[in-house]
This record gives structure tokens, sequence and C-alpha cells, in this order.
């Protein structure tokens, strides 16, 4: 029913990159991620997650001061860096987004409740985005060593936006890929009741 | 480079499901979804994502003083549910599972921080898991409504595991599915620095 060669390419033999060819990452492949990503099930068709595509050398070196001294030099060179964040008032949109009208009454104004909506989803969302990268034949590698208040604070200075994790996206060369770690069990992950 | 059909199974044409034929869900089923989302990647190979079948009559009336009144029905009738959670104390596996001895330390007794990064990357996961459980034959509808603390009362009485997200799992009978909802834009979601 399935194709092994895509989930050879989206899960099971994709491998997180540190190093890219010197080669820019196209729009239409974003768009065409974006068309897949874009299906993948959020809580009330809510759809939190925003990306920030850092593609100028300012907006790279406004986010310099919020990285981790690991993740510092290869995102600095990255081809492109997706600051992947989520929408607190994804609200807004579900009177347009979903067929049941009291759903925005479930999140507007909500608090810390609907702060943990907008981060499970966004982030479901952000895995749905990593599997869709790679589906369209570019390489990542996702992070989340850096400071997601300096991050903020740079990027996001209203609130609305809060950061997520970051992903450095290109074509990578396989340089400093180490032999794969090793994966938990079904049994270490998963019980029955 | 991918196969169309197996990205319209995971992502372009699956839908939500609420009602499911009364149909056991094989074991080895559940065994190679998991063979699939284990290689999805996390922060420092971390995989904090845990998951507890809830099989039995006893196991479900657990949960339900927890489910919220419009996923009750649903969640009780269906063949399977899984009790989506985070290990609190995943940096435990660390030493085993990721290539730099010193990661353990990243996130060894370091409170918030810890928790955001395994609720973050156990989501991650989660979003792995559902497309996982797509690709391997199975209808799937995932839900955050219901009482995240009365469920880790029930389940995980000693802090260690923390409720995330449920998911409702079989054959779906298509009953009750509206039409799909739309999406936001790349424009919507995106924006370039």
């Amino acid at each position: 029913m399935t194709d092994d060669k895509t989930l050879d390419l989206i899960l099971r033999k994709a491998r997180s990159h540190g190093d890219f060819a010197d080669k820019p990452v196209p729009e239409e492949l974003l768009r065409a991620a974006h068309e897949l990503m874009k299906w993948g099930p959020t809580s009330a068709n809510s759809q939190p997650m925003r990306i920030l595509y850092l593609r100028s050398k300012e907006a790279r070196e406004k986010l310099r001061p919020a990285l981790s001294a690991t993740n510092l030099d290869k995102t600095m060179k990255a081809p492109l860096v997706a600051l992947v964040a989520y929408d607190t008032r994804f609200w807004e949109n579900l009177p347009r987004m979903f067929h049941n009208p009291d759903a925005i009454n479930w999140f507007k104004d909500k608090g810390a409740h609907t702060e943990i909506n907008a981060f499970r989803n966004g982030t479901l969302q952000g895995g749905y985005y990593l599997l869709a990268l790679r589906a369209v034949g570019l390489d990542c590698g996702a992070m989340s060593g850096f400071d997601l208040g300096k991050a903020d604070a740079a990027f996001f200075p209203d609130g609305r936006l809060k950061s997520n994790f970051l992903v450095n996206i290109g074509y990578g060369t396989g340089k400093g890929i180490v032999p794969r770690n090793p994966r938990l069990s079904f049994e270490e992950t998963c019980r029955s009741l």
C-alpha cells in the first residue's frame, strides 16, 4: 500500500544534517512542503504553527546571540534557517477554519490552556513540516538548542508569536554525520492496560 | 522521487476519524507503526514519547472521567485508544541513545527546561506517530479535549510520565466526517526576513 522509497526518504533512512552544499533553497520547494504539511491534523483545525524564514544576512545576525555554541557555526552557514513558532492567537482563524462556530470559545482568552494548545499543535505541525521538507527533496537539521527568550525578543517583540525550534535547510553534504544512534524499542515506548 | 499514493495516505487525503468498524487493531500494525515513527528526529535523540494503549474495559473506564463531552462516546467505543504521553526523565536513556556522553547533563535535573523539551520532542514524535499509523493502514482520530490532570492522576500517579493527547485507532467507517475544512495558505503561515 505504501512505497518503501518514500518512507525511507522521510523517516527510515533520513538523517539530520548540519553541513549543506552552497546552493540556495528554491522557494517553490518550501511552498510544496507547505502544501503537504498543511493537511496534518490539529485540534479543531487550529494550525497554530508559523514559520519565519531567515534568509538575509541581517536576519541571521539577529539570531546569532540566541544560538548555543554547538549550533552557532552551522546555523550561521546554512543556506536557509526556519524559525518555527506558534501563534498564541490562532483562535482568531477558527471561525474561518472549523465547521463548529463555537470552537473559537474553546480557546479565546483561555490563558495557559490556549498557550499549551498552541505549543502542542504547533509542534505536531512542526513534525509534519520536517517530514514534508524531506518529502520534497530537501535535507534539514532541527535544533532546540537556542535561547527561546532571546529569539522571541529579536523576532516577535509583540509577544503574539512564540519561538519553538529552529531548522537548518538545504542540500546536506553528509559531512560530520555520525553513525546512526539507536532507538528505543516498542516495549520501552509502549505499554498496554 | 516520492510516491503520491503514500503522501495521499498519510497527509493529503487522510481524515481524522471518530467512528470505527468493530474490528480489533492487530498488535503487529502497532509494532510496524513504531518501527517507522522511531526514526523521526528528536533533540539529542531523546525520544521522550511514551504510549499507553488502553485496551481493556477497565482501562477505558479509568479514562472516562477525564474525557470531554464531545469526545466521550467515540472514545469509549473506539477499538483502541492510545494515551500519548512523555517521559520527564527521558534523559536517563541518553548515555545509551546519544553519541555525546555529555548530553545527559543538558537535561538532568534542569526542571522546566527539561519538561519543555520532553513536551516538545514528545509531541514531534506524536506527529510522526499519527502519520506512521496511517502509513501502516490504520485510521486514527487524535484529540486534546480531555482533562490532562485527571488522566495523569489515573494513569501516571508517580508523576514521571505526563499525558499529552489521545488517539482513537481502528478502521474508520467514514461516518460523521464533515467536508474537509480549509487550510491556512503559505502566506498566512510563513514570512521571510
